[in-house]
């Protein structure tokens, strides 16, 4: 139960690859991607054979001005629809909302009068209960859900074992780990892996994982945790995502090996989008101020200062750091 | 004995660290560094708690025009003196000696009159013969030896045993797997690990992988590697290497757990150095060119051509892999 699952020919047909380009690369640029931009982006997933696109945050209005920030932070029906119609295609549509920043009594459709597929839970581990209560919540609506747990790196196996045995007992259908920080290695990352899944097999749910790219693992966490059960699969367009960005979907597209997924369209659409938003002066990616957060298992948060400075003395930068502990 | 050899916490005594930067990055500059820059980062090294030092190739003069390389082409003795002095650090020299572009017999002084510790035998599968008449000369000569097979993801595993069978019943102290075209993933190059490791075990012989970085899987592959008994580790400063690079120094100190190594040193040494030499117009590092002709596990020549000619046609480019295939 706790081996690989296939191996590097395989098919593994529970595999879901999920596009979150808008979502966390959004977090670069405030959500102000042009509707060509994500309307290219939503032709090229489908083309690509991605199963889910998450178009950003369904955050609250009350709390984030939209005046000041792009739509894809509060992801309007209406703003949806005028990318997707009435997505009649395979792939589904995801959306974000992160335990309290979202309206979610008052801000979600029911499933039938949306094009809204999954809604995925964000907390952090001590916030599971608050998280689940928004779960069944979105659950009784008629959606998918999932919840993801931030920062796993900071939580005792304790903890998440109390998370999962509670998030068993719900109605969630994916349980997420994040590794919020890039602090993982595919060791632990793949012992990680096969505890989830075994508390997730036993009740019918299905694990998915979300990287950071601080110490450049992302792609190698993902497919060392995908080869222990995992199959739910966050990658982005170039690795486009806060601070050091994602697993990059390109690689992860060109690993698996499921004849539906093409690694051409992604090509395409990196040629003619990504390139020039990243030579615009949109930043993420592996650079030193990560890989010392990462390495030290914390919060990005100085190491983006650290770029918002432009700043280049990465030895006073990392002495702070230490100063700090 | 194919596990895991100790966890995420523990001292490897066995570790050797291995700085190839002058040698794996002096590809990408013909190897025309200062001599303060090789000085510094010979400094830097000691006190990074680096094992090893490769300094460059010692090829043929017949072969190659000293006038049109570096002096790291060629690594004359008196050169490397003028850096290490008589080296009375702990840190041992490396070189390295390509199969068919070495003078052999006539340019390695006897080990007591040479400031060189160890001669790196790089070959390929079928030139283990070779190979191994080299390594026997130099052991006779005092040195220590290693062989570096090259391209391993294109050979077959038949010859592969057959190579090492073959090494194991020679003089070599280290056997090398070089993932020249960076095309293997943590759980094959893992499978590797383990194959060498109870090859050359038995032998009494220690192994070592030399990573590059085309699907951004090199310092993933190397500490995977390591985690299965693998003990000689190559890195190079900022990934310094030929085409997409080498496993980041920076990446793999930050994760050995050994009080001896030092990632402050070579950080001060990347902000000085390394970062004006990339600034300077020097190119390594991860990019989508490198990244295909790793998923397609391709020498890569043609992107190194991409690459030079300032190409960012990458579609087109990635088409004409496919073409060729």
């Amino acid at each position: 139960m706790s081996g690989r699952k296939g191996n590097l020919m395989s098919v593994r047909d529970d595999i879901k690859v999920v596009d979150a380009t808008i979502r966390d690369g959004g977090l670069c640029n405030n959500f102000e991607f042009s509707d060509e931009f994500v309307r290219e982006l939503y032709k090229t997933n489908i083309r690509s054979g991605v199963d889910y696109m998450e178009f950003g945050y369904k955050a609250s209005k009350t709390m984030f001005d939209p005046e000041k920030h792009g739509k894809w932070k509060f992801c309007d029906e209406g703003d949806l629809r005028a990318i997707v119609g009435e997505n009649i295609s395979d792939m589904k549509i995801a959306v974000m909302a992160d335990v309290g920043r979202c309206d979610y009594k008052t801000d979600f459709l029911p499933k039938e009068e949306s094009v809204i597929d999954l809604v995925r839970v964000a907390c952090y581990i001590h916030q599971i209960p608050a998280a689940i209560e928004m779960v069944e919540h979105f659950h009784s609506l008629g959606y998918e859900t999932s919840c993801n747990i931030m920062a796993i790196s900071q939580a005792s196996w304790e903890q998440v074992e109390e998370a999962l045995e509670m998030l068993a007992a719900s109605s969630v259908d994916v349980i997420y780990l994040v590794d919020s920080y890039g602090s993982l290695y595919p060791e632990n990352a793949g012992e990680l892996a096969k505890k989830y899944y075994a508390f997730a097999e036993k009740a019918n749910k299905k694990v998915g994982f979300h990287a950071h790219n601080n110490q450049n693992l992302a792609f190698a966490n993902t497919i060392e945790m995908l080869s222990y059960g995992i199959s739910y699969l966050d990658a982005t367009a170039m690795g486009m995502g806060r601070g050091a960005g994602n697993c990059q979907m390109e690689l992860l597209l060109g690993f698996l090996r499921n004849p539906k997924y093409n690694l051409y369209g992604i090509l395409s659409f990196i040629e003619k989008y990504m390139i020039p938003l990243k030579e615009s002066g949109i930043t993420w990616g592996f650079d030193l101020q990560y890989m010392f957060t990462g390495q030290l298992n914390r919060h990005p948060r100085a190491a983006m200062a650290f770029t918002d400075e432009k700043r280049s003395d990465y030895c006073e930068f990392y002495k702070s750091l230490l100063d700090n502990f």
